[in-house]
């Protein structure tokens, strides 16, 4: 059995997982990521395909070809990652170093593209020309469907949070004021409550609860957050004209008191344009895996062309 | 010689020439646009190209395709015209229309998009594979050239004018607020300048004029419009990562005045996102027949395929 190795990098951990071809996992593994000083450690990559290598041969398969998805500014066309602050990354030939190693067929992508990709090919907006996946957590960013194309822009395409949606707004760590990503993400919304009240919370969720035991703080923090999402969702909604918007992330799991409220803000301010639809992600957590999966199979199918 | 008609359909004039392969108008026309009752009349367009058909006789040519670009909503695929407020047509099949009276090779456009291809071909952005082209006129709307390919989303991309930059802006043909189109473009410039003075100005340069000569509410007024289009263009920047953005229309003819604290704006914004040149159109009024000529010789070369 072919079997591909599907690689979600991360700045505190990599998730892996051996996929087959109808990208089920037959094995997964979660290590911390290793770092030498600031810098996240290449080799251990290396050193997790060779494992992978031997996992596959232990589930009587074969590894044909590896997806990985880094954070950051990735140019998966050349398989460089332009820049990864997360990874103390600059410039790094990710592909190029990696396939020296493994001599395999081998695709890097970018973690929030790769979730897109997944999210149109096999999640919440299949066959969809146009499609914008948003995963909101810590952070927001977003991958583009555009008439059937999966937007790269040299990697830095989608970069959602940080449209300035309040020119007043609190300063967001890129150094801009008012980005999406300092009011409407998850980070954001857990900790300007904790901020407005002086106790710490254990992230958006628990906001979510608490605008719904009737705190008005929270239901304050959250309406404001719903309304960034709602601004920067309709400059790209004139801008891209998507039909289906998906929602990701840790925020989606608060369900219908995210979706609810959104749906009716957004609609409230399209007049002429098309009416997306705003879903929830179907393959949660696992996007990006699956995503780097998908481009493993990509690598193979060029490779062997 | 081949030649091409080139279309530009306007909600009061129609401008037309014949174009040679190279784009060289060897003939031009302007007639004004004819209306029954509110709905402009197709036939109109009939008789213009048998009209244009006997002018390339004239010429010792023979006209070989026609391209017509129109505003609104355009589906430039199926030739559909699907909403133009300014010419009283919903869902009206162009195309189809035409073809069947002239039996010539036929493409519909709009007329941005075919603006930015012009740009995007021959003009301010050629070779460029993620750029905007943005005419800044009575209205504002943009052409998108993401990764290589013009942005179509059946006809619905590109209304940047209508991203809202200020919620509490003054009121939007469309029924939005704070659209960048009532602020950003020549046409609210010139709108809001009278009304702050009580006086009447011939448009957005005149505006200009005043404030280089010291006028303190035409400072205001453009310095609003200038913020107000470097919001827009940078959502835009951070979702698509243009490497280009041409700016066109009527506004761009104010030069230095608009580019240079447009420039200075943007630079302020962009964090760590790639910078875009920002650059004044070079086609100037003729873009979108231009572009019309364009989307012709791609019909005849499809019919000849």
């Amino acid at each position: 059995m072919e079997l591909v190795a599907a690689i979600d990098l991360g700045g505190t951990s990599i998730k892996a997982a051996l996929l087959d071809s109808a990208l089920n996992p037959v094995h997964s593994t979660r290590v911390p990521t290793r770092r030498v000083g600031e810098v996240v450690d290449v080799d251990q990559l290396g050193e997790l395909i060779e494992t992978l290598t031997e996992d596959a041969t232990g589930h009587d398969g074969r590894l044909v070809g590896v997806g990985v998805v880094t954070p950051g500014i990735v140019d998966s066309d050349l398989g460089v990652v332009r820049f990864g602050a997360n990874l103390g990354w600059r410039d790094l030939p990710l592909r190029e170093r990696l396939i020296e190693r493994t001599k395999l067929p081998m695709r890097i992508g970018h973690d929030v593209r790769a979730g897109g990709l997944a999210e149109f090919t096999v999640g919440a907006a299949v066959g969809v020309r146009n499609a914008i996946f948003m995963p909101v957590g810590t952070g927001i960013a977003a991958a583009l469907m555009v008439d059937g194309h999966e937007l790269h822009a040299t990697g830095y395409a989608g970069e959602i949070g940080h449209a300035v949606v309040d020119p007043n707004g609190p300063l967001c760590g890129c150094g801009q004021r008012g980005c999406l990503e300092a009011i409407g993400s998850a980070g954001a919304i857990a900790r300007i409550y904790a901020e407005r009240c002086g106790e710490p919370v254990s992230g958006a969720l628990e906001v979510a609860t608490r605008m719904q035991a009737g705190d008005e703080v929270a239901a304050r923090v959250w309406d404001e957050a719903i309304r960034a999402l709602a601004t920067a969702l309709t400059t790209a909604v004139v801008l891209l004209a998507p039909e289906v918007i998906v929602i990701g992330g840790g925020l989606a799991e608060s369900g219908d008191v995210l979706f609810g409220p959104l749906r009716r803000e957004l609609e409230s301010r399209l007049t002429f344009h098309r009416r997306p639809q705003v879903v929830a992600a179907a393959l949660g957590d696992g996007a990006s895996r699956t995503g780097a999966g998908l481009l493993a199979w990509r690598a193979v199918r060029e490779a062997s062309s």
